[in-house]
């Protein structure tokens, strides 16, 4: 009898912001994987630190930052194979992922290479989406508001067909484009309403206004959020 | 010095996905308030349920279900108050909300009648979102992905525009919207890529194609999700 893969969503980075499911599957766990960078520590590893047993196996899984994705696919290639011996050796195995595995997570990687072989289930966690939101103090969308949720590396074409339609919009992974993104917002009209929000729900965290950011470009982990939905329904 | 109020997101249904910030929350909470439907129980309560404390003191604010938004302001103009006079007495009042208050949460009512007077922490959740789709086993977005949350009220040029632009789509609220939005995405080729599913994680959960579903309407608390990204990336 094979194990089970288990992709655990860990949050935004707040240790208290991971689910009671999540506390209890990492704390019984004999064998974990998390994403790491080549130097320096895992941040998804660290949200949970305190509920990982000290007998546990770890597995990280080395990915070079700044790199493209090829490095990266040849690292999951590897490191899923590692996973797959636990797996069918009986053993169940955990990967933690930062936010919740299917948003635009990191565990699809692993999840990929293996969930066709394997039993697997996904524990969702809470998304830095609704983490910004509750830093910036201010809904993401609410009653019949559409919400985009747009990366930072979409095209101009790409934004402008969005951002013409309105609504509400969240830009993740900003870092480099973030100029770009100004600019576009501003195009739009939309700068004003803009809030910015870094390493939410962290020591480091920043919580602004756009129009106050004044660096030229921002962290991977940063985001954008407007919201142009009718607020007078309240 | 006045209380805090707590916005807290209680997940999408499953006790075992609140987060550990909402469990010590509510179980050291003097004062609770939550929606309840006018007859059976309050389903944000019945989350948490076993977190209160036997001594609390408790806000249901009771909304009727199927009527629409302006017998709804008036229980939420009353109950807020009752809220506000706790807060001006220095108690802490924690308001649970189904998934995350500010991903088109029922906290956002009481919010916006209290914020300006009082101090408030919003504790994000689980949303329904990530719910849905770990429950469906497919990714939501991924990669360079824009994903798209429409409620089942837009207008039919609304979902015209959205859907015409690709992407992933969560179509949520789904409920007599059913058939509507069926059609809709049969028009734009949609139907085969298309999950549906009603009361994720909860024992009545129900989880299929939205090929399969034979029902002409859903219940409220169902999503359909659309992943039309590249799959080939991972």
């Amino acid at each position: 009898m094979s194990g089970t893969l288990y992709g655990v969503g860990v949050g935004p980075g707040d240790p208290d912001l991971i689910t009671l499911k999540a506390a209890k599957l990492i704390a019984k766990a004999k064998v974990i994987a998390y994403p790491a960078p080549d130097s320096g520590v895992s941040f998804a590893r660290s949200i949970v630190a305190e509920h990982i047993s000290e007998t546990v196996t770890e597995i990280p899984m080395i990915v070079p930052m700044r790199v493209e994705r090829f490095p990266a696919q040849t690292v999951y290639d590897r490191e899923s194979e590692v996973i797959a011996k636990h797996l069918a050796a009986g053993v169940d195995v955990v990967v933690l992922c930062e936010g919740d595995p299917f948003f635009f997570g990191s565990f699809m990687y692993v999840y990929n290479r293996l969930a066709d072989r394997f039993s697997c289930e996904i524990v969702p966690g809470v998304s830095s989406l609704t983490a910004c939101a509750s830093r910036l103090k201010h809904p993401l969308a609410a009653r019949n508001d559409v919400l985009s949720v747009i990366p930072g590396p979409a095209s101009d074409e790409e934004f402008r067909a969005r951002l013409s339609l309105g609504g509400s919009f969240a830009i993740i992974k900003v870092g480099r484009n973030f100029s770009r993104i100004r600019t576009l917002l501003e195009e739009h009209n939309l700068l004003e309403k803009a809030g910015y929000v870094e390493r939410a729900t962290l020591p480091a965290e920043k919580v602004m206004p756009l129009a106050e950011v004044s660096d030229d470009c921002a962290p991977y982990f940063s985001m954008i959020l407007i919201y142009d939905g009718e607020e007078t329904w309240f």
